[in-house]
């Protein structure tokens, strides 16, 4: 089994009119997808800006809570944080991927709307296909109002919406972040070098 | 079927060494949770806090939200807050349940480590009484380290833990209460008279 990592995408990512836009990182996004993935067992959690004064922001929360005083009031706090990376791009990300396993990532997108001409896995196959490709798995969440349709169309493959048929979809990417772990990988999976 | 609410809980709730204290209600939990609860259905989500300072607080969020500027900013926000109420207690949330039902709930609550001398309930045979019962149901779910002993014991149900085998279980309560409506309602079940 191939270990999972995942990227939180501050650009390229649509606008509310579909232009392409950088948004800022936040706080909150940094701590709860870091919370979630560690949950599940994954080996990392990209934040990808391309803006360095971000950068800062981030190292410095990196820091405060795995070396400095919040290691010592909330440790699991730092535990979670140590799977984050910041990289400037999503090729930046998967590059670090290829570079810590060996391996070119296998790339899922995920979005709230699918689009036509792209063929799109369920959660509970793309659960499947994770555990039994041979390849470490790069899980991708646009913020803003989600990735660009370029990226969704270069990936290897697009998972499904969550409840395409509610009716309302706009869950926050800490909400579909983790519920999407939990539909992937679930209660009983643990990834070997996790364990 | 009976209706699903659920109640984000700051007093009476756990610190980190066990005794009895009151959270801070904060913005982004107030905004997650009426997303998650809106996308799967929620009849109502209820803000638990006995601070009337932060009552003020969430009012300006909501009507900020609900008439205010970012209605017309971002509609979808308000739609998702129409869901909020502020109640002093526990008991306060579930009898605004059964003013608006008719019926006193059935009370649901969660935690990321059950009590030994509690009946535990799994998700999928938790989602199906949900649906099966003809009476509302009302979730709780806890800030700070959790919902106390007394909370636990005196409800009609405790869920399961999420990932109990994990190691590590310190998912951000947006997190966890994203996850649970996922696992309670999943991608088909519509609410009567919210489809």
């Amino acid at each position: 089994m191939g270990n999972l990592y995942c990227a939180l995408v501050h650009h390229p990512v649509k606008s509310r009119t579909g232009e392409t836009v950088t948004t800022a990182v936040t706080n909150l996004d940094v701590h709860d997808i870091a919370r979630s993935a560690r949950t599940y067992g994954l080996s990392g959690y990209f934040i990808v800006t391309p803006i360095e004064a971000q950068w800062a922001i981030v190292d410095r929360i990196l820091s405060h809570w795995r070396e400095g005083p919040g290691t010592r009031r909330v440790p699991e706090r730092g535990e979670a944080l140590k799977l984050v990376r910041l990289e400037k791009s999503i090729e930046d990300a998967r590059a670090k991927v290829r570079e810590i396993e060996g391996e070119d990532p296998f790339v899922i997108v995920t979005t709230a709307k699918a689009p036509k001409d792209l063929e799109i896995v369920g959660f509970s196959e793309g659960g499947v296909q994770i555990r039994e490709r041979q390849r470490p798995t790069l899980l991708l969440f646009g913020t803003g109002h989600g990735l660009m349709p370029e990226t969704l169309a270069s990936a290897d493959q697009c998972l499904a919406p969550i409840r395409p048929g509610g009716g309302y979809n706009h869950l926050s990417v800490r909400a579909a972040a983790a519920i999407c772990f939990d539909r992937l990988i679930g209660d009983e999976i643990s990834f070997p070098d996790r364990v």
